[in-house]
């Protein structure tokens, strides 16, 4: 009796989700009767619920299951730490401004609309435009500022309301700013993501881990981003909750102990070179991925199967869902590897979660710029015997050759790599002196035996000093409800076939609300079983809700149907009820003890 | 085997639970490794698992049990929002600067110092002079900026870093300010409370809870606090959760259907005559409590009793638990009555939770400035006839005679009282004339018959439209959570007796992992039957640890007894384990079928 309506377009699709989604509360745009604020919206009742749920199940995914350190850190966060990340320069996207009024715009939106629109509309446009235009849609993300520029005055764009020039585009820094405290000194922002927070606690959570790797921890909580003009209604928003799962490991061992728990698992996979090759996504077996050296390695390909596993068992439909390998101009220059969990919907293929191997690069930027050393150390079994290279320059000597230049050359001297450092030792004993360039005087010197000695030297070590590689989930829980809404509705006939009621069927997991409890007929012998079996469910902490209003069970149906309610009790008579399930649309019926409908009682436990 | 310590006054106490929980991590200051920003705490894992364990029962409590309407608001809010609520204007404390570096100061704080400081050490102070330092302690949160700064320069206190003369006091707002868009025209500020959310979508959520009252919303979530010089460690913070309810009603309806639940429930209660007549909170019935007046109304009480059982069942030592009324001074002038759950801790009593009846104000104020009506409407069974004032000033006639003033006067008119209205009716019946006094003219004007009609008109009326009531239950859930730290903590001797080691003894509900399980002996059998078992437990969703180290026994308990472990499994054979209770401190050896130790059966679920 259900049947899906993608047969209207998305468009359609997407206009009948999002109103039944507004119409029955599950987003509200955010200070509604202040006429709203672009890009900030509630979660009514049944969305924050669903929210709820997703993140308890979250929880028992990830944190419990894998025993992750979860953490909770404030969003107000100052700048010297969002410096060391690298935020405050460049966390930025390229702006314009409309030059009469003021108004920005985000610069790759003007250029991509322009385009689209002239590739769609415009068939006067030449050929060789034409695939100009495409070239330009394909390369958008990586366009300097200077180029996006070039285009947009190259193609005449001007501001959409008013038509006005605009100025070239300039970099506008994404973050929230604030300011801690009173006196105005200490700059802040609102944090845009999680995982700083766990990075600068590096070093506590290794102690509380016992100094032991490879260890995860994990954080939920808001993020900011205050975007230039934000669009696709639900998906870009300006503040959001994330769900980030920082997992260091040794980065001469990234093996998973646990892999082989996922290493059967076949999906969707989209690696780099099937995205260059033109190829679409396809199925591939997890292990086979790692085995070959497409995912990088075994840690990373665990948590792809892991987020594989979550997503699929919140009810997002596996033929939607693919993981797609960044390119290497996605991709930052320290990161090993990435692949981000894309979900199909109305507005397309979306980014929902990242699975990143980020290297050391946090924990060194932190390390920098704080003087604490975020390392961990391996103690050897027994201690190891390693040769060192020692360099020792002869500040005399060289003070008697270079005057004041002595520090530039005994620096440069002391730099030197092991190759270097060999040539050199090697020069110096077959001819008694060497060359050497010094950079910062700009030029070459000459080096004789006096002035340096160069050694390799064998010393005992106990432990390996390191720092940890971070593999990083990031999870963006908004845009993955927003898809499992999509994800989750149809429409089907009423009985009359005179309209199409909207209907979610969600998991049980995710239900906001998992019953409805209603008398068949509303008699008060019935009100009142259902108002115990009501009180059963509350004690057991099952959310329902119980209709007495006496209306037909069909609208009634109807109206959970389009929350999506996976279970309804109907109150039969005085000892039975009829449990009618969303998802089999079959009705069992079941006898229960009158005596016995109390708070703690298996009616509770069953249901 | 387990004493308190309360022996050692309350600084060394408190000195040993903060050690305990930071080394524990169960807090972390944030951004350690940068030296901190004052104000800003972590939740490391324990104290994240506390925290998401109280917030899961307060989702339990109070919006399962009541079916409340849950919300999910940004905290990013725009200034309009925070204009109408009164944050803008009045969210202020009065401070103070160092005149020469320009260092903040709260301005009470000095004064409040000064004065302990100087009643404490100064044993030269007259008593003259003793009475009425006590007597400003006494009044202190009364003052105005203006009173503040008269004593302190009277006393002449001074910047206590550098003895620099200190500013006047002058206002500054507590709020972190943002800018929303790019375009830095929409002020935005990072919101100090979660309720605003919830009351400017009352219309939507009445609406959802089919146009029917009472119905309660709630929110959990961050809300923030740009502190001056933040004191008293976790108890003031600039960054918090709260979970707040807005629970609204009809004002003249104000009794609640579940009132006889609470209403036996005895406990400490501190009403307004017994502060002012320098008594102790007693122990009160709820019951009376409301029926004697004391209480302003049943739901305000209900809400009271719920608030008791919610913290008794945290684990909240009742004896340190009071429900203290605000004095008139403390409460807003649109209060109907409030009280505080006090919670006594090292820092004395402290506010956790804040109970009030803020009558109609907050949905007044937000219909004023939005225009969008913010009110409930009660239909009649038939309509009902009422008798109407009706004041019709005749603008012409008016005008001939006050010429300019007319429209002050009309106003004014328009304006009377219906006692006032009526007496102008007989005064004009009986004389032809009455003396009228217009506020904004400044003087009285003489009115007659043509210029004014005053009638009494009936009418049917077929629904009441008013604002309702709403009665609001605050939470401060990490302060709550701080006195819970403090009240589960105490400390027992070694088995040797040689040190003291440190205990928290939580609730099973609280405690951050619920279990440990360790192999009696270090051997492999015993080993894989532990992580049978913790597989178990995983599945069933309960938090644990393994402890495979093989240290004895006692260093373990003392080892999760730190952390507040109630339950340890230790595996005696392959197939027998002894459960070991913290509370009870008693063992019972229990028998489990070793064939079946899998994800879903017995093991895990009566553990």
């Amino acid at each position: 009796a259900v049947s899906t309506t993608s047969g209207g377009g998305s468009e359609a699709f997407r206009q009948a989700v999002v109103n039944t989604l507004e119409r029955r509360l599950f987003y509200i745009p955010s200070f509604k009767i202040y006429r709203g604020v672009a890009g900030l919206y509630d979660y009514g009742p049944p969305g924050c619920a669903v929210k709820s749920n997703v993140l308890a199940f979250w929880r028992q995914h990830f944190v419990l299951e894998e025993g992750m350190l979860e953490v909770d850190c404030p969003c107000v966060t100052p700048e010297v730490v969002l410096k060391a990340s690298g935020h405050v320069d460049k966390f930025t996207d390229l702006m314009v401004k409309d030059e009469k009024t003021g108004t920005c715009y985000r610069a790759d939106h003007l250029l991509k609309d322009h385009c689209k629109e002239k590739l769609e509309k415009d068939l006067t446009l030449p050929a060789e435009k034409a695939a100009e235009m495409k070239h330009v849609l394909a390369v958008l993300d990586d366009l300097s500022s200077e180029e996006l520029g070039a285009k947009i005055k190259e193609y005449g764009i001007t501001a959409p309301d008013t038509k006005n020039p605009l100025s070239d585009p300039y970099p506008f820094n994404l973050m929230f700013q604030t300011s801690i405290g009173p006196s105005g000194l200490l700059p802040g922002y609102m944090r845009p993501e999680t995982a700083q927070g766990i990075f600068v606690n590096f070093k506590d959570l290794y102690y509380y881990n016992g100094n032991k790797l490879p260890f995860a921890a994990a954080q939920i909580g808001q993020a900011f981003r205050n975007e230039i003009s934000p669009r696709q209604g639900l998906l870009r928003v300006r503040e959001f909750t994330l769900a980030e799962i920082e997992h260091f490991v040794d980065p001469e061992d990234k093996a998973h102990p646990k892999f082989s728990d996922v290493a059967s698992l076949e999906f969707l996979m989209f690696p780099r070179e099937a995205q260059l090759g033109g190829e679409q996504a396809r199925k591939i077996i997890l292990g086979e991925a790692v085995s070959k050296g497409t995912v990088n390695n075994e840690t990373l390909g665990y948590f792809i199967g892991r987020v594989y596993l979550f997503l699929a068992h919140l009810g997002i439909d596996k033929d939607r869902l693919r993981f797609r390998q960044h390119l290497p101009n996605e991709m930052a220059h320290y990161a090993a590897d990435c692949w981000d969990a894309e979900i199909e919907c109305s507005y397309g293929w979306i980014e929902c979660v990242g699975i990143a191997d980020r290297s050391a690069y946090d924990l060194r930027a932190h390390t920098d710029k704080s003087g604490v050393q975020l390392v961990a150390h391996e103690k050897f079994s027994e201690p190891r015997e390693v040769e060192k290279l020692v360099i020792t320059p002869s500040k005399k000597d060289l003070g008697l050759a270079f005057k004041a230049s002595q520090k530039m050359v005994t620096e440069a001297l002391e730099a030197m790599t092991e190759k270097e450092a060999l040539d050199m030792k090697a020069a110096l004993e077959s001819k008694g002196e060497a060359e050497f360039q010094v950079c910062t005087l700009g030029k070459t010197v000459a080096i004789n035996k006096k002035m340096v000695s160069i050694s390799m030297v064998k010393k005992k070590e106990h432990q390996r000093v390191f720092t940890p590689s971070v593999i990083e989930p990031s999870f963006g829980i908004g845009r993955i409800i927003y898809c499992l809404f999509e994800h989750s509705f149809y429409t089907r006939p009423s009985k009359a076939e005179d309209e199409q009621l909207n209907v979610f069927r969600f998991p049980p997991l995710v239900a906001p609300i998992k019953c409805t409890v209603f008398p068949l007929v509303k008699i008060p012998k019935f009100e009142d079983v259902a108002k115990q079996i009501a009180k059963s469910l509350t004690a057991a902490g099952i959310s329902h809700i119980i209709d007495i209003t006496g209306t037909s069970i069909g609208k009634r149906y109807a109206r959970t149907d389009e929350i999506g309610v996976p279970f309804a009790v109907t109150v039969d008579s005085t000892s039975t009820v009829t449990i009618h399930g969303q998802s089999t649309w079959a009705d069992v019926m079941w006898r229960f003890p009158t005596h016995s409908v109390t708070a703690n009682d298996d009616a509770a436990d069953q249901n």
